[in-house]
Parts: C-alpha cells; sequence; structure tokens
C-alpha cells in the first residue's frame, strides 16, 4: 500500500498519536475507559468527556486509563456559561416533566435542587486542578473558551489545549486565545452544539464551507468533526485543509462505547437522516434521533430553562427511560450521518478508516 | 502535472463535459447567455435557470446560447408544487409589504394578482416543449420530481435527466423516477432549498453526510451542490463518493454572471459566515445574507403566503432595491462559504479548481 504522509502532520505530533483519528469527548457515560483506552491503544487519540464529572470521578477514570494505556489520551472539560436560576421557569418546566414522569412510572416532583453558576464554575476549576496534577498532556474545551489565567496555567504545565468553534469568528476567538489545536464543528455533528459567540441558527455551518474558510484564516491545526465516519470523511476533510478529524458518532455504536444499548440501536437501525436539533433535554441546542419527548417538548423548546438547568430537571427521565429500554425519552444524540453507524470493535473502525483513506489517495 | 483520472468518469461522459463542473442553474438573471457559455466553453456544464421564465424567454435564450457554444449546456425548471392562493394571507402579506413600499418610495398596493396552480402548471407544460423542441441535451430539475409521462416523454427524446434531492429519502425518490443523475443540494448551499418530501428542519443535511448516505443507496450518478468554492470543495466531494460538483454562489461573483453588483458585493465583502435561512422573499425556505429585510420579516415568516405567491408579492419590492442600489431588501442568495468568493472570470475559477484539485492529488 502506497504511504500516507498526509496523515502524519503538525496534528499527529502535536498529540503523539499515528493517526489524526480523535474520539469525541462524549459526556454522560459513553467514555468509558474501555472506549478511550481501545482508542488510544489503536493508534488514535482517546478522550474522556468529563463535562459532567465529578473531580473525583474525573480522577478515578484518569487512573483507571494509565493502567490500561500508555499512549497519549485527552480530557474535554466544559466551559462554564452564566445562567440564571429562575423558580417560574423551573416550575413551569417541572410541570410539564410530571406528565412524563407519569408515564414512566416515576415519583412527580414539585421542587428540584438545581445548580447555580457560582457551583458550576467552582467544580470547573476543580476540574482544571485534576488534569493539572494527574498531567495529563491534551485538554479540550466545549461551549466557550476559559479565561486568560486558567489557559496560561494550563500552558505552564504543558498541556496541549483544544477548544471548539462552530463558526469562523469562535474559531478565531479560539486562536486569539491561545489554543494550540481548534476543532471546528458543522452543522452535522451530534450531541450538543458547541456554538458560544454566534447564535444558535447562525452556527449551524456545514463542514463543506466551515473548513476551508477556518484554515485560511487561522494558523492552528484544524480538526474537522460533524458527521465524519469513516475514511471518505477523513480525505474530505484533509482535503477541506483539517489536519484531522474527531468522530463521536461512529465511535459511540463501538463495541467497547458505554452508550446503553438502545441508543446503539437507535443508530443503527436509524433509516436515512431522522436527526433533529432540540433543547428540550439540557437547555442548550442538541442533534439527535427524534422520539416522542423531542416531539411532545417540540411546543415548550423556546420557554425552557437554561443548561444546566433543564438537564438536571430530565435526569430522572432520561435516567427511567434508559432502565426500562424505552428509547422515547432518553436522549438519543447522534450526528447527521447515523445511517453510516456500524458495530464493531474501535481497532476495526480505525484499521477501515485508514485502510480507505489509502485506497481513496492511489485511485 | 500528474493525471486525474477520477475527474473523467460515468458523469463527464454523460454531460459531454471535459470537467466535472456544473454551474448551478440561479434563476432570476444570474444565469445569463454569457456566464452559460464561459463555463460551457470553459469546459463545464453551463445552466440555464429557467425556473421563473417564460417559454418564450427560455427559447430565445437557448437560441442565443446555440451562437455562443458549441459545447453542451443544459437547463433547469421548477417542478410546480400545488399551492392555494389564499385572499387572507395575500392582503396580510400586502399590509407588511406596504410598509416596505413606503420606505422604497414605491405606490402601495391593495390587490396584487398572483398566478395560480393551473398557470404555473401550464407554463411548465410549455417549458418542457421548448426543451424537447430545441434538443436541449441535459434537462434538471428543483422542487420535485415531473411525473412519469413528462420523465417519459423527455427520455423518448434522450435527454439526460438530473434531479435535486436534500435527504436520502429524496434522492431514492428521484432515482426510481428515472432521473439519470442525482444533485444533492447540502445544507451549506445558497438560495431556495430543493425539499419535496422531507420537512424544512430535517432536509438541511452537511454535504459531509448527505453525499456518502447518498451514494451507499443509489446506483446512478451523484453530484454535490453546497459551499463548494474551489478545488478543495471539488475533491472533498469526490472523497466522498460524488462524481462532481454543481456550485452557485462561487459563479455568481464571475465577472460573467448576471447577478446585481449589489449582490455581487455583498457576497464578496461578507465576513465570516452571515447567512441565514428564510421564507421572507418567497414563501419558500432560501438561504442568503442576512439584511433589513430578513430581519424584519423574521416575525412574520410563518404566516406569510406559498411560493411562488409571496415571490409576486416582493417583485416590485426586490426591483425598487435594486435600482436603487440598497442591499437591504433584495435577495442576496448566497451559500455559506461566501466568504470563499472571488470576482473573477469563469476561466480563471475553472481553471484554479482543477489545479487546485491536482495538487492535492499529488500531495
Amino acid at each position: 500500500m502506497g504511504s500516507l504522509t498526509m496523515l502524519t502532520n503538525v496534528l499527529t505530533k502535536l498529540l503523539n498519536i499515528e493517526y489524526p483519528i480523535i474520539q469525541a469527548p462524549m459526556a454522560g457515560g459513553v467514555t468509558t475507559s474501555k472506549l478511550v483506552a481501545s482508542v488510544s491503544n489503536a493508534g488514535g487519540l482517546g478522550m474522556i468527556g468529563a463535562g459532567y464529572m465529578t473531580p473525583t470521578q474525573m480522577r478515578e477514570q484518569i487512573r483507571e486509563l494509565k493502567q490500561l494505556t500508555s499512549n497519549s489520551f485527552g480530557i474535554n472539560l466544559f466551559v462554564p456559561n452564566e445562567f440564571e436560576v429562575n423558580e417560574d421557569e423551573i416550575r413551569s418546566s417541572n410541570q410539564i416533566m410530571n406528565s412524563f414522569r407519569d408515564e414512566l412510572d416515576l415519583p412527580r416532583k414539585e421542587n428540584i435542587e438545581v445548580p447555580n453558576f457560582n457551583s458550576v464554575y467552582e467544580t470547573f476549576m476543580e476540574q482544571i486542578q485534576v488534569v493539572i496534577e494527574e498531567r495529563i498532556p491534551i485538554c479540550t474545551f466545549t461551549f466557550g473558551i476559559p479565561s486568560a489565567d486558567v489557559i496560561e496555567e494550563l500552558k505552564k504545565h504543558n498541556i496541549i489545549l483544544m477548544g471548539t468553534a462552530t463558526t469562523l469568528r469562535e474559531a478565531v476567538a479560539n486562536e486569539k486565545a491561545g489554543m494550540d489545536i481548534v476543532v471546528v464543528q458543522g452543522s452535522e455533528a451530534g450531541g450538543h452544539r458547541g456554538n458560544f459567540i454566534d447564535k444558535d441558527q447562525e452556527s449551524l455551518v456545514g463542514l463543506m464551507s466551515l473548513i476551508p474558510q477556518v484554515v485560511d484564516n487561522i494558523g492552528v491545526p484544524v480538526v474537522a468533526a460533524g458527521g465524519i465516519m469513516d475514511g471518505r470523511g477523513l480525505m474530505a476533510s484533509i482535503c477541506l485543509g483539517a489536519k484531522g478529524v474527531q468522530m463521536g458518532t461512529a465511535f459511540l455504536t463501538c463495541i467497547e462505547s458505554g452508550a446503553h444499548q438502545v441508543h446503539k440501536e437507535a443508530i443503527l437501525n436509524v433509516e436515512g437522516d431522522t436527526t433533529v436539533l432540540t433543547r428540550a433535554f439540557s437547555g442548550k441546542w442538541a442533534r439527535g434521533i427524534k422520539n416522542s419527548f423531542i416531539s411532545e417538548m417540540q411546543a415548550h423548546q423556546n420557554n425552557l430553562p437554561s443548561f444546566p438547568v433543564q438537564n438536571t430537571l430530565t435526569q430522572d427521565i432520561r435516567k427511567k427511560s434508559g432502565e426500562q429500554h424505552n428509547a422515547e425519552f432518553m436522549s438519543l444524540w447522534s450526528g447527521q450521518s447515523a445511517a453510516l453507524a456500524k458495530s464493531q470493535s474501535v481497532e476495526t473502525l480505525i484499521q477501515n478508516i485508514i485502510e480507505e483513506a489509502k485506497r481513496l489517495k492511489n485511485n
């Protein structure tokens, strides 16, 4: 087989990996140590999606991972965005949630303890400390850019920083703030939208447009994310100017992933593209496979509490739905390429990507 | 320079062109004979956007074009979708339009003569007759699939048929109906959305997802459209499985294009991606650069008459705005890659695409 020198580049060197393939840091139980270690051991970059983790959970998983791989792996954190806790909004959302709780035989709730911004921010700062203390080589961010102090502190410890952007403007802001790498999240991407400057609609840019615009305007390596599932997507991203790819849905359905079996099956059995954007689960827009919860919440979408308040309000519903193997009330995050997902091992996925990339290169 | 055999394929053979580059059939005055002939003469496929043309205008342009090029060119028609003429909706839209008319020193209007479905359908059938009589080798469709009778008639005359799809389901429907080629319009695309089965939101699929899903499921050649501006986009589309590309915005800002100078400048001077989807201009969703008209109409968006009724209602406003060189009330259609547009000749654009594609191939 021909050599594929374009796949060994500034990105693979920075991240100290063999192939320019990053496993997207899917939060909420998907990125088990098994998944992350398999990716890193197969030559990609495994990532812990630590957004919802306590510092203690983070430390435990990091230590577990160090036993499972001697290769690089990274960790992703959610940059806290200011939010208000509005009692009226919470009450009215809770009332809607109670109808779902009835359907799922869950106790109704009147009051729910929700986080406030200060506590979320404090946790974030503790997470940063764990990253430093555990000498994680790569730390990535979603939902914004950390403060200059945090960035300086991480850089002092030689941690490679990677930010997320959904538009050119956001990519430029990431580079300016000192990020070493910028992940551009196309409108194709599953899960939460990472936009933090541009508004929701204007931040839905397809990768065919987003990648070349960004690489023409920033100097640091760009990683493409959204709808990339195989060697075709990797090579297309590289043609457009990206140095590598970050893949979520493709890893989510892998055997090693910790995603719920119902979630995996919903993706594997999808017919065509049937994903939609919703903020009903968390208060933040995210892409997933349409189910009853999304449909029934459509009408209420613009009057819900912000992230992460709404996320806390739906927690028992998502959990119970999972326990019942009921796909209708779970957040079935998926990118627009669900139809291309396969149930396979991480090693097979990565090897197939590389083989296909080589075939395309030699065509 | 290395050979680029992947650019000579079943598509270039079917269309009898040198390069797999199709100029998108932008309706409304953009596809002047100068533009179309320049594209065909430079080795691509020039296309007349005849959607809004009378049969007589079509025939005149075809005859003019035959003097300007001996190469293949094609023509695009809008497949009529049934619509209702609702007097109340028209009156209420007209009231809103009157405030814009005031701003533009246009006479207020109380009643406007709008087309009805029968007249639109009759015109379409006459357009089909012109295509046959003038022996146009390639006929393409947007907004749906013509009836089996129309398809049979065109095929009897050996006309190559190309349909437009925004989702896998729509692509499959096009192939089933007998289309020889399917254009997949990604969410990146400028101008009108071509969805005709899937609903608006669900039909916004990025090319990174749309191309591979479609090529895995249909047998006829697939052409990618949306956000493609240069050799990077062409090679990315080919990596994803398309046989060629259809480019609108890239040709719109060419020197030979008939687009209004104000429209060209709005695209050339855009900062980052600032396109939005609106149905305010025509009653059908379309992507363009945000201006006052779009912003002010946002609130009314869901109560407007259907296409093409609303299009008729805004005609005087768009026209007068153009006459005044006022960008704020024109439909500034553009794809999400506006930032990559250049003012150049068609030949330079096409030559640069091919050079860049070769460089990428030999990297």
